[in-house]
């Protein structure tokens, strides 16, 4: 009897759990490997940060999907260091574990251009940890606004910079727009809508870039509508506990007034960042050349060049077809690279050659706020009402569990009809002494 | 036309949120503050720390309970200091209200008996920030069982020491006892229970006892069969990162043996304090004497010694009739002396003599796991399943909020046909390095 092939698989999100999913029917024995307990429902993860969802609607123990699977052996640690000589991988307790396979899905993390000290005032947003912090910041902004009573600090308090006019971003400002705007006001009764400022500043002339420029136009017109500011053509050049500086060099209002060059300050304590994507350092571990962005170039089976047993799938792989086309960094484009990874490895076990990948677009959406977003498939192209209704009941659909997919949707149903943020909580922050408020008698 | 009396309420816990819900349709202007932004039910704060719930099923924030109330200003922030002969409360950011009218609802933490320093191995169960740090270490403790080769460094991280044998530590050592045997099973493929210990040490000769002396034999006895082992008679007396020194004085076993007194060490990663109550310090800026324990003895009507216009309300107080007996330290005594706060402040203002409290007894329950608990009301006792059915019923009945209540009942439906945690999730904690594992090849 052959001894069973061992496979380990890195990272839980979407390409790494649809390996384990689709290979634990084969002979194999398959370890997932996550620094975290959890699968993540990443698109939805910003509606964790803005208190409409709670973290356990979004994520589910990787134990709890695979508790009947007795060849997959699931373990929370962090890989280290990969040995493709004597195909080891190393844990940061000292442990190493062999394979056969090497399935390589550990995302991205955003990138602050190497100003690493921003990260502190600017959190990025991609685990439930980043969310539950970012969700804190938010509410304690209003808790201080209320209790400031001199109008120009309360000011700082209630504007709230997101950089980076990718789906995150448009998410996260059209969500603090709406709850502002709608619960918030209902809740604080000094808090002043007036003073209130959502800023979204993009580094490139349009937001949304990946969609086509009507669709990205509709969005930044919602968002306007919203009471959203879009910065275009604005790159952040510093950002610390003030608040951001913005270096603009262009039409700025999208209105087509070009603007000199300028500088400006942006006074605020809420700094929440969208922008940049670099890959795993995991994959510098490999010692083959990566991309400026850290993600690796993989050949046409999504193996690592030099390497046919190791593949790199989902976001931190940069997939390109003969024809120029690329894997998009979406969801279903790691699920498609976590069907291929496993198709391949079929392959080998039953002595057939490899196939090659091939990335089916099945469109993209992303929404802006309640009954408003944008999708393209292919050349179809539409926004508003419609397309949200798409978006919700394809996110819902795809939520992994009966329990949470039923619980969302009662809660978005609630939402809905309620306008009630039902996680509104702060649990880890009390307020602390800011010896820069004065006595007030 | 007379300015409208400033009534401030400190603590948004049971009795603070009574007297704000009761004294808003006064002609009276109030402000609730609190150092979190919710009121939190805390009875089942224990099912968030064993994570069959989140923290959005038993918390509702402030804001949103008394939104359309004008007269109620919410106020997230630490009351400091009182000054009683001015009539101000000062807060933490150099703040500072007047009031006509203080009630200090702001409660207890469990105490060290002076060793602050155990806490940080130890951490107690008052807060949600509290129960989410507990429920993050004992479900990292399952996940460092896993991964260790070595089953004697194992059974380190399966031993779970509870302290205190009150309702606290009893639901916590009883919940911890039911997901390790069910769920944990499941999920974890190393996790031995053979190994499994989990261990419950109380002070006194009984747990629960406030409770009749033949409840708590029930109570320890269900306890047992659940596979938690009750030490009696057992002083803690060292907690550091190895483990719990503990100091036994008697008949430990509860079978009538009596030892002499002995020292033991148990080795465990995972201590959870549910011991001894101290009133916050937020009493002693009343510059009035205090009870042993920090709390102060209120006069007939609720209110300070000295200060008619103060009163100290819930478990921060202690209130005792001329008949000698006590309000308990528990929700429907908070809720009691909330009424009757708000009674004298009516009286006061139609110019009537102020009433004098009296409790009225309607019973206490402790569940101890899934179909056990017990219940005395006055001289009748039961336990089992219909004390636990009532448990239930009463703790889902007072759960504020509609949607609170469908969801925790949906919740626990659930969990009672399929035996999933919901809530299994580590958000905030990674695998970190611990040198202290051995590499192992």
């Amino acid at each position: 009897m052959n001894k069973r092939k061992q496979v380990i698989v890195v990272g839980a999100g979407f390409g790494g759990l649809r390996v384990v999913q689709k290979l634990c029917k084969q002979p194999v024995e398959i370890t997932l490997i996550d620094k975290t307990n959890h699968h993540l429902f990443q698109p939805l993860l910003y509606q964790v940060a803005t208190a409409a969802l709670a973290p356990s609607d979004i994520a589910v123990p990787a134990r709890a999907i695979f508790k009947r699977n007795k060849n997959v052996h699931v373990r929370m640690g962090e890989v280290v260091d990969v040995d493709t000589d004597k195909k080891k991988i190393h844990l940061e307790n000292g442990q190493s574990l062999p394979f056969d396979y090497l399935i390589l899905a550990p995302g991205t993390r955003h990138s602050y251009f190497g100003n690493d000290s921003w990260e502190k005032f600017a959190p990025g947003l991609k685990t439930l940890s980043d969310a539950l912090d970012i969700r804190e910041r938010i509410l304690m902004s209003f808790e201080k606004a209320e209790r400031e009573p001199d109008p120009e600090k309360r000011k700082h308090h209630e504007t709230f910079v997101v950089v980076g006019g990718g789906p995150t971003g448009v998410e996260v400002a059209g969500t603090i727009a709406e709850i502002s705007a709608r619960t918030m006001r209902k809740d604080y009764e000094h808090v002043d809508l007036d003073l209130l400022e959502i800023i979204l500043v993009e580094g490139q002339s349009r937001i949304l870039n990946t969609y086509h420029e009507s669709l990205s136009e509709k969005a930044a017109r919602d968002l306007e509508q919203m009471g959203v500011k879009v910065m275009r053509n604005s790159m952040v050049t510093d950002v610390n506990e003030e608040g951001v500086r913005v270096k603009v060099t262009g039409d700025a209002s999208g209105n087509g007034q070009s603007s000199d060059s300028k500088e400006v300050f942006i006074k605020t304590g809420t700094v929440i960042w969208g922008a940049g994507n670099a890959a795993s350092p995991l994959l510098e571990t490999l010692k083959v050349p990566l991309e400026k962005d850290g993600r690796l170039r993989v050949d046409a089976d999504l193996s690592v060049p030099g390497h046919p047993d190791i593949f790199v799938i989902g976001d931190a792989a940069r997939q390109v077809n003969p024809n120029g086309r690329e894997t998009p960094a979406i969801a279903p484009g790691a699920i498609q690279h976590g069907d291929h990874a496993v198709r391949v490895i079929r392959a080998d076990m039953a002595g057939k050659e490899r196939p090659a990948f091939e990335y089916f677009d099945k469109g993209s959406m992303a929404t802006i706020g309640r009954a408003r977003a944008i999708a393209q498939i292919r050349n179809w192209r539409f926004s508003g009402f419609f397309a949200w209704l798409l978006w919700s009941l394809v996110h819902i659909f795809f939520l992994i569990g009966f329990r949470n997919r039923f619980r969302v949707m009662a809660e978005w149903f609630w939402f809905y009809l309620t306008f009630r943020g039902g996680s509104r909580l702060i649990t880890r922050k009390r307020m602390k002494p800011e010896p820069a408020l004065q006595d007030q008698e």
